[in-house]
């Protein structure tokens, strides 16, 4: 089965704290990484919990609040002075075009490698983002007090492999294993015909992982990560601050369990954690936990299997 | 004496490091702080070493290479979120203001406090940027690939203080008291002449701290920086690379430690220096106290009395 992990460089929320960082995630499937929001400080981290940057070559930003997007030109500075050659292709608010090229522009800087804006705001809801042989990732709307995405990184159903046994007794051709693979029965000398699921592993199912931070709590979240195996939401605060997640346009934990328990999520991830939990932060994981028992704290440095 | 100190936040260069952070220092002189330089991760760096940011209301952004100032809009947003009401003094080149009204106007943000910058352009070298009943700052020009400029803070030459036993003795008026500090002498009574050296008591010498980063070996520093007490060059390289640094008009740890001796600095401290150097950064102060004795590496973390 092929690696399918995200690793949470930075749980925190907008005030940096001495116990977090401010947002950013780096997912690896198979041999390509791809990082999710980028606040002050996430290329640090990624030094610090060894993510190497040379098989990033695809940045999501989920919206424009600087805990999400601080560090965004730093990284791209590094990346310009280690003299990266690729292309970047960094799909956020369009408005980020603007904050890196007056950034560029003003401390004469002209980047070695082509950066790539592509605006969220160009893509209908449910579009894909990326796509390559084995998975894809699409977007989805969030409520907050500026326009905010969600990202939702799904692998393709692939076609089931062939009995190794049945191979080398056999040997099909190319062609044969290409009918075989999709859905063919097949004659062996003699003419007895053997049936496609006799001969054929399915293929492991598709797994998913979905992003949604920040938002308050919202109806259709649940509907565009139904399903996913590993669903990150934000939970800034516990039930009390309630009213304040509200106002703020953020979640409680509580809020993230039902988006969690609605979905038919395997397993939830909290984070984007309010400054003011420190050591008292568990009530965020028991809070999730009464509505939907497989929710986790993020931590940040550690890597989640999806 | 009145405290006068500098806290190393961040003494790497441009490529961050698990070992070093970008520039950044804290001044404190007395009850007021001053920030030098803000790399990207500088709040982290404040938090770490527990640097309060009550204090602080003053900023000195050297030049717009970002790793000297892709930390500010994070600190200033904190500061935001932290509703602060103080104006926030930036000292920096023009185009800072262009780079951090982008941003808070993109991301819809009005904040809380005044940001005021003063644009070092419009400053003649040498001139006041800051100044207090106790000490000010000046600065000073630099050569780099864009425009930079140094700092100096310089404590003023204070009153002499008057000898306990003869106020208690005399009690001389306010106005005598006065005129003792300016240097009067007094008239006991009974017509009796008591010079002004016998009853006062020199005040300290006046302390001084430059800050040179980043720049190429420039003949004028020496000047500017004459005679202060610890003295902050860049040194981004050692003998090996010169060439490297005459073309990146960067300095080499000799050359800062050539401005240390022609300045007649009591101590200099190196810094900024190149990712390149971790376990044999040693060679950066052996070379420099080739020229220079009282040479010596800076350390993040570490507080320097001035």
């Amino acid at each position: 089965m092929q690696k399918f992990q995200m690793t949470v460089l930075g749980c925190g929320s907008a005030v940096p704290t001495s116990w977090h960082s401010p947002s950013g995630q780096l997912v690896q499937h198979h041999n390509r990484q791809f990082l999710i929001d980028c606040g002050e400080g996430t290329q640090m981290q990624m030094i610090r919990y060894k993510v190497k940057q040379t098989n990033l070559n695809h940045i999501f930003i989920s919206h424009l609040h600087g805990d999400h997007y601080f560090g965004l030109i730093g990284l791209m500075n590094t990346l310009h002075l280690m003299h990266r050659e690729k292309p970047l292709h960094v799909f956020a608010p369009k408005d980020l075009y603007e904050i890196i090229h007056t950034q560029l522009r003003l401390s004469e800087t002209t980047l070695h490698y082509p950066f790539e804006l592509h605006p969220l705001e160009d893509y209908k809801k449910g579009a894909t983002l990326y796509e390559n042989e084995y998975m894809k990732v699409t977007l989805f709307p969030l409520k907050h007090s500026i326009a905010v995405w969600g990202f939702l990184f799904r692998e393709k159903t692939m076609p089931p492999n062939i009995d190794k046994a049945f191979v080398k007794r056999y040997r099909p051709t190319i062609k044969q294993i290409h009918e075989i693979k999709s859905g063919a029965d097949f004659t062996i000398p003699g003419g007895k015909l053997i049936k496609n699921e006799q001969i054929t592993i399915p293929a492991p199912l598709p797994r998913s992982f979905a992003y949604c931070s920040d938002t308050a709590w919202l109806e259709s979240t649940a509907h565009f990560v139904k399903g996913v195996n590993l669903l990150y939401h934000e939970s800034t605060f516990d039930n009390s601050r309630e009213e304040l997640a509200n106002i703020t346009l953020h979640s409680t934990a509580a809020q993230a369990a039902r988006v969690g328990l609605k979905s038919g999520a395997k397993k939830l991830l909290l984070g984007h954690y309010s400054a003011r939990f420190k050591k008292d932060i568990e009530i965020l994981q028991q809070e999730a936990r009464e509505i939907f028992p497989e929710s986790y704290l993020s931590n940040e440095g550690e890597t989640y299997d999806i």
